[in-house]
């Protein structure tokens, strides 16, 4: 084929606050992107404009995930990630069609899932299949499903709530970011189990969605105090997406021997350190005998997930709601996510 | 014997932040206090006052402990243990020889090491034996150890290293107020198992005498910043007994998959709730995939503890540093340990 274009979102400044569309993050478009000579290095090239190849689905999926905020930091932090590179194209996962492969074990035409840049087209060097695999996809699930509910963000919660949870049936767990990527599937997984299953969300329209997926509870906590919700409600398990005044209220309310499953902390990754929300009901770690525990899900095995999630998305017992950007912008639909104005898993999608 | 008289220190109004001896605790006497006829109630009677039955050893030694500030509270406000009941004598865990009993498991002349009132005589309730039991002391101990490295405090510390801190040989443990009753006990258990030691204190005295426990590395906290400590010495392990800014050093500092056992928090038992200072760093839950983890010790099995505990303090392997107070006093001993002024086990001896 010819030389084409090649959209690409790059990492162009240190945010201290809430990173700008356009400032710290730039839209940045290489037009004379040739996808049969750029050298591949040993690695692959996955492909998007599925028209070219004849393929009417999606070709392309990009994930966009809080954590990646974490990765938009000085390098000299350390942290179990590194740093963004600078005036690069962000990385995030992505699943796509394999164009041209270098790879022995990749071939063009198969399906990769991994780690790749936040590119129309991207060269995956041959590091990255030791983090991501060819999927065979059986169920054909749509590609943003794959980075979804059955990728990392399903596998979070599956992991947490099962190897750090320990939630046992006739529990009650709180979900915080309840309709997001991960907190909808916590929810679900819950429900199924047994649990009674609280959820908090920042909008009306959330909150009906969680009812629909049979929480228990759901509540805008923009309206509501989690405070209040909570106390009412003795919770043996809190899944923690959101950090700050939310995790505040839990650690006063929260039942004896109750678990925290440290997911994330979306409401602190904008602010700056000196203004972070300082917890102050800590000492009850003690008093309560709680267990608050982190984990980093590449760090599990996702065995059990990877048999069993596909095909309780495929079946319907498992809903997803997905936010879907088309294209690449200038970092908006990133930069709406870390605000919460999406509205379920956020991802990119290249057709 | 005839009536004599019984000092005992009464709990007579709630502190908002330290409590002061003689306002909030007072010594009160019963002038005409008749240990052969108060009313037992199916009880005993742990006595003090030995030289009346001709024994020269203490007689009585009772425990002052941090826990017993979270007792002096609001009853309304719930936790794991009752708040203190005013106007009356407050208990806490003591050991003694019982002079008289109604008890059919508990004899006159046995030693009786459970919960008691804070009085030189104490009757204490057939309940009481549940949660107490009498001592056989075959390696001949002070009571004082009893109630200390060989009593709750010792055994806090067993437990919070092996049951929730699952320490390995060649990692790195820190201990806050390491000279204190439990801290002194876990220092010198993670130095017998090989782990690298750090422990820090109030004053260089209480730093000379962890280094002769053989810690590593000790520093007086209020001339060393923690802070910078902590960063050049890789932590895996805390056992933190002060919470507040110590612990936030830690968050900030510890390494990956670090485990936090929670134990106390000294620094902001004398706090009120709105003026307690706010972990800034608890995000790094997350990101370093830490545990952190509190434990109620009489929730946990203490047989090994037990049968070894005795044996190395009678060796010498393990070594006690106790701040005793001769007779009931209106409860400056116990502020002054909730102030650091205490250095090694508070405890208050009856002869």
């Amino acid at each position: 084929m010819a030389p084409t274009s090649n959209a690409t979102l790059v990492y162009s400044e240190i945010p201290t606050e809430a990173p700008v569309a356009g400032r710290h993050l730039k839209r940045v478009v290489d037009d004379s992107f040739d996808p049969d000579t750029v050298p591949l290095n040993g690695g692959f090239l996955v492909k998007t404009k599925g028209s070219l190849m004849d393929i009417s689905a999606t070709t392309k999926a990009l994930s966009l995930d809080p954590y990646m905020r974490g990765k938009m930091r000085d390098p000299s932090k350390k942290s179990y990630t590194p740093a963004f590179e600078l005036n690069k194209p962000l990385t995030t996962l992505g699943v796509g069609e394999v164009y041209r492969s270098e790879h022995p074990s990749v071939q063009a035409g198969q399906i990769f899932k991994g780690g790749m840049q936040l590119a129309e087209w991207a060269v995956v060097p041959p590091a990255a299949v030791q983090f991501g695999r060819v999927v065979e996809n059986p169920e054909g699930l749509p590609f943003s499903t794959l980075i979804g509910a059955c990728g990392m963000p399903g596998a979070t919660a599956w992991v947490g709530l099962y190897d750090i949870g320990q939630a046992k049936k006739g529990e009650t767990i709180f979900v915080s970011a309840a309709s997001g990527a991960v907190g909808q599937i916590v929810g679900q997984l819950a429900k199924r189990d047994g649990l009674k299953v609280i959820g908090s969300a920042g909008s009306d329209d959330k909150v009906e969605f969680l009812k629909e997926l049979g929480f228990d509870i759901a509540f805008n906590y923009k309206k509501q105090s989690t405070l209040d919700v909570l106390k009412d409600n003795g919770v043996d398990i809190f899944f923690d997406n959101v950090g700050g005044e939310t995790l505040d209220a839990v650690l006063a309310t929260i039942n004896n021997k109750g678990r925290i499953i440290a997911c994330g902390s979306i409401s602190q990754y904008n602010v700056p350190e000196e203004k972070r929300y300082g917890l102050k009901n800590t000492m009850n770690v003690v008093t309560k005998s709680l267990r608050w525990e982190g984990f980093i899900v590449s760090n599990h095995d996702q065995t059990a997930f990877n048999e069993t999630m596909p095909k309780l998305v495929k079946s319907g017992e498992i809903k997803t709601k997905e936010h879907i950007t088309k294209g690449i912008d200038n970092g908006e639909a990133f930069v709406d996510m870390l605000d919460g104005r999406n509205f379920g898993k956020a991802l990119i999608s290249l057709e």
